[in-house]
């Protein structure tokens, strides 16, 4: 790897592509499952488990409060924690630019490694490929994975009038601080990506009781997933507007790119609709757990208008919030 | 969808990409996991599983033999073969080009779905990103699976000098004809991908007895699978030339662009090193499994020459084959 940049003979699966994997990803990677290499990994599971897969293709790759590894990385384990599971193992793939710095894939792989560390994942399996200048854009990862599910049967069909919907934490850092980097906006702004793993929020509330469904609100926002759990059922989601928790910086930036806060996609945050008489302790639970300081009831589930999401201001008027319709943030994950 | 291209919007997480899920994906791929749709699948698992990734940016997208789809899910199935695996779950995340036609997508899709089938896995989870045209090149495939391991503890580790070295058919066959359709020299050609699932000639070798090892030669080819096997061991592998199965039209498309068969890609073709005493019987098994008719003992693992892999002409003489080293064949798989 004297080379500074990657070039097409890294994804031949010869010499380079061996001398990358021992030399940058192995090391990086370090565990008992990676020896002997194979095909694939070998794993003792037992019971059932949840099975998630992400690809990544975040513009630009680097942004305050991550990067596309540490994305990642916490992307498929909020997806297995969503599930009520533990998550334990993640695959992770790579299309790589041709062109690409080795710094930058190396920046990126540290990411990866340190932030599988933090949820206590291990990356067991991989794969590298290589495209052509301008057939890519850097790096794209892909990231699978697998978790014990110790909480089995989440469900937005659990969901029952009267329920309560908590958010872990404020809305919409992730989108806000993507646009503005992309736009060269974030000089000396506090904005930061909320990009954290989810698993530890989620046991938390689980453990508290009364959970009907988790759910982490990325693409498309809190405004989206909530439309999935209403979408054809016969009860409606409604949020008290003076109740959803925002940074101000966040408000400001989506003023001032047009955009609306419900509909920015968040990378650290949860979801869950909890029963009115646990919904107490869940808040409790989450607020004591590290990331979940900002957790709120932000609304509850009623039958005032089945399949359908209501925004209600402090003066009383209501409005539907309908799924996200159009591209509004490319490539923000 | 009434568009006919992909745009942004498809990868937003709003409403155009639950219009993919579920008027595409979701009809494709119907089975009892992807139902309710959550951030991943719920699987019942015990014992030793196989986990393994592989991403695929094969150009041109379309070959003869398969297309991009089937590759995906062959390549995903072979490598939980090669494990000693049953496969039995994949996961399907695509990266998308603004601009690629919907029709592109729908036969990929179809091709996804029919190779699933065949395979006899279920495609349980997936994840649909799209990126700026210039950005990719209309579709990048990712499949992860999961494969119950019948068969375990297969490794170089256990080869032993007067094993035998089986390949399952022809060399070269993918990697030719892909070569040869990207420089539009197909027409009238016999030449076909051998792109097909190997999952039942592993369990016909490996039922037979006495394998030590599987792997499928796909990027490298031959020479580099083995070299894989022989670097820092005590033994070597040495191959005779007049056995090795080529295609006469895969052995002229090589002689014509300059490549050896036994550094091309193959994607349905598996090596198997084996004891001396169950070296006929694997061939005999092989032989009689359908995509096994060509099966051949291609060499010998011996003490001659340690670490390296030599190929005996049929006058005597030897040389040595090193790995694929530069990027002879890029987007191949």
């Amino acid at each position: 790897m004297t080379e500074e940049i990657i070039t097409l003979d890294y994804g031949s699966g010869g010499g380079k592509t061996a001398a990358l994997i021992e030399e940058l990803l192995l090391p990086a990677f370090s565990n008992e499952r990676l020896n002997p290499l194979g095909d694939g990994a070998a794993l003792n599971l037992t019971g059932q488990m949840a099975f998630s897969t992400d690809s990544f293709v975040v513009s630009p790759l680097f942004f305050p409060g991550g990067d596309i590894g540490k994305l990642a990385v916490c992307g498929t384990v909020n997806d297995l924690a969503m599930c009520g599971a533990e998550p334990l193992y993640l695959s992770l793939s790579m299309i790589l630019e041709e062109g690409l710095p080795m710094d930058t894939l190396r920046r990126v792989v540290g990411s990866v490694a340190q932030a599988a560390k933090e949820a206590g994942v291990e990356i067991v399996t991989g794969d590298t490929k290589v495209v052509e200048r301008g057939r890519g854009d850097g790096i794209y990862l892909n990231t699978s994975g697998i978790g014990k599910i110790t909480h089995p049967g989440l469900s937005p069909d659990n969901i029952q009038p009267g329920d309560a919907v908590i958010l872990s934490g404020t809305m919409g850092d992730h989108g806000a601080t993507i646009m503005m980097a992309r736009d060269d906006l974030l000089e000396g702004s506090p904005l930061r990506s909320d990009c954290q793993p989810l698993h530890r929020l989620a046991q938390a509330a689980l453990n508290a009781g009364g959970v009907r469904v988790l759910r982490d609100p990325t693409r498309g926002g809190v405004a989206t997933t909530l439309n999935e759990f209403t979408d054809s059922r016969d009860f409606s989601v409604e949020l008290a507007e003076d109740a959803l928790p925002i940074r101000a910086p966040v408000q400001a930036a989506c003023d001032l790119l047009g955009l609306d806060p419900l509909y920015c996609a968040n990378e650290g945050k949860m979801l869950a609709v909890v029963s009115a008489e646990r919904a107490g302790s869940v808040l409790q639970a989450l607020r004591k757990t590290p990331g979940g300081e900002d957790a709120a009831i932000i609304g509850r589930v009623t039958t005032r208008a089945p399949g359908k999401v209501l925004l209600t201001t402090a003066l009383g008027s209501s409005r539907v919030l309908a799924r996200l319709s159009g591209a509004q943030l490319p490539r923000i994950c």
